[in-house]
């Protein structure tokens, strides 16, 4: 099978790594970065690509743009890898637009596109009869999609509670186990590399709202936006908060939860018995998925990190050939 | 899609149940219990069905066998969840060979045909171009056949650690919270049915054995059996033993495992930290898969409960039915 591949930082790199370093039968035929892109209808030579890269900062010939590669490569599926765009989506949705309507399935970790255009993405992928999927856009390595989509079909998901934002969590697990306040905690994260220079998008909930904006549409299909979560972050949670909900044998996680029939559609941070299914320790994520039929159903993994996420991202391409092959 | 059901115990009754309250676009046509059957090409009257086995104890025609159902009725999928037999995996084995041999999906919850004649009948499977799935066989509600075949694609499976049975489990729990003895909690475990009458096969560590085994098959294909699994149960734990890992922070739990490549398949009671992902209250049953790629995913839910059981089955049959219905 052939992949484009667009976006050469981390979980590029990590997808270019996992092909070629595992005999899994894909060809990358294009591969574009923010400078330059390259295809080859044979196979590009990844490890060439990778030195490259390294070496002089750019992976291919500056002539040639992602658009191209969209446009004009020969693949299967367009791996779309760009950093996320929050607010607009671009120019991540207008690749996977271009690529679904030449007839290409789609496999992205850019949770932009699928929090803000999921029910017209999906729309146009039915059209053109392909697939999209974006297993890596929540719980990293966790494959909560496929759980939702596939392991769990027949039943109705009745609610989902999950620690969303390994960030925040390690900030948490850390205040607790020593006492540290949030700055020190967050000092630590950064020092960690859990954390990046600017830390509003995790420690304020955003990143963990976006994730449930995305589960949400998924299970739901309602069509659910950011601006409809409320969200409520941990950088004003005190140390006191956390030694008392310690002496009650019970701690604290930032939980993102959607419960439909209850109207609630929310982050925030929320006291929890230490021994609850949910409460993981350090960047761990946790998804639990609430059903008619299964009960709950809770998954736990690493919930960042481009081998992780390079996981997921080839499971979806892996189970795009498996279930197409077999028909169209 | 038309499925026949052989098998009308708790978890027989748990699919007929679901099949006639959910609009899943099913419709049973064939159905047996251990002393009669019925077939309608036009779908069987599943509340009538209920009701009469109910009243008199059987649910059809005592001139019809369940060989009869698997050799004429009219299906797509074969729902084999007639009692276990773990010496033989017999009459389960030979209904799933006929309806295979028939050009017929199978379905199953049976451990005894998955765990002795698992390559033989997926050989017999792939030669006639159908799926056999059993992910009911292994932790209950939890997907965990899905998500080692298709959420976790591509990746090496490394090693597998999982709390398999849930009397154990709940024993266990049980003596740790309250300073029980065994045969207190064991006590407690049938009277809240729990606990079989005899329950050697649990506490024995039998049953997570054989789940082991199923999953060692499934992951690494290679065909491992009961006897290679070496056991330990939990029948023989004192309150001391409990007590001391109590003590450390630590629990005590039935952990079955296996490393390939440490040559361990084993079924023992283990010591853990109480806040490791495995460690798991009460009947809840958990599976912890270490990867290459997406390393540890963390798997928790309901081990056991006929409706848990029917959600299982009834997610394989979507599956078959939504990965077939593109091709052949």
């Amino acid at each position: 099978m052939k992949i484009a591949i667009l976006g050469m930082g981390a979980v590029g790199r990590g997808v270019l790594e996992l092909v070629d370093g595992k005999d899994l039968g894909l060809t990358v035929t294009g591969l574009a970065d923010s400078k330059s892109g390259l295809m080859d209808k044979d196979g590009i030579h990844i490890e060439e690509v990778l030195a490259a890269k390294q070496e002089r900062g750019y992976c291919g010939d500056k002539s040639i743009s992602a658009t191209d590669i969209v446009e004009q490569a020969d693949y299967d599926v367009l791996i779309e890898v760009t950093p996320t765009d929050a607010k607009t989506g671009e120019p991540a949705t207008g690749f996977i637009r271009k690529a679904i309507a030449r007839g290409n399935h789609v496999v992205t970790s850019n949770k932009g596109p699928i929090a803000l255009h999921y029910a017209a993405l999906q729309s146009l992928a039915r059209k053109h009869r392909v697939s999209i999927r974006y297993e890596a856009t929540v719980g990293g390595a966790i494959p909560v999609m496929h759980t939702l989509q596939h392991g769990l079909a027949g039943n109705r998901v009745l609610a989902i509670f999950g620690i969303l934002n390994g960030t925040c969590n390690f900030i948490l697990t850390r205040m607790a186990a020593e006492g540290l306040t949030y700055d020190q905690a967050l000092l630590e994260a950064r020092e960690m590399g859990y954390a990046e220079a600017d830390p509003t998008y995790d420690v304020k909930g955003i990143d963990a709202a976006i994730k449930l904006v995305i589960l949400s549409n998924t299970i739901w299909k309602r069509n659910v936006k950011l601006d409809d979560v409320e969200i409520t972050g941990i950088d004003m949670l005190t140390t006191d908060a956390l030694r008392l909900a310690e002496e009650q044998h019970c701690t604290i996680r930032l939980i993102a939860e959607a419960v439909p029939d209850r109207g609630v559609l929310r982050v925030a941070p929320r006291v929890l018995p230490k021994n609850h299914p949910l409460v993981v320790e350090g960047s761990l994520n946790a998804i639990t998925i609430e059903t008619d039929m299964a009960g709950e159903i809770t998954l736990i993994g690493k919930g960042a990190g481009s081998r992780e996420t390079a996981s997921a991202i080839i499971g979806d391409v892996l189970f795009i050939r498996e279930t197409h092959a077999r028909g169209h």
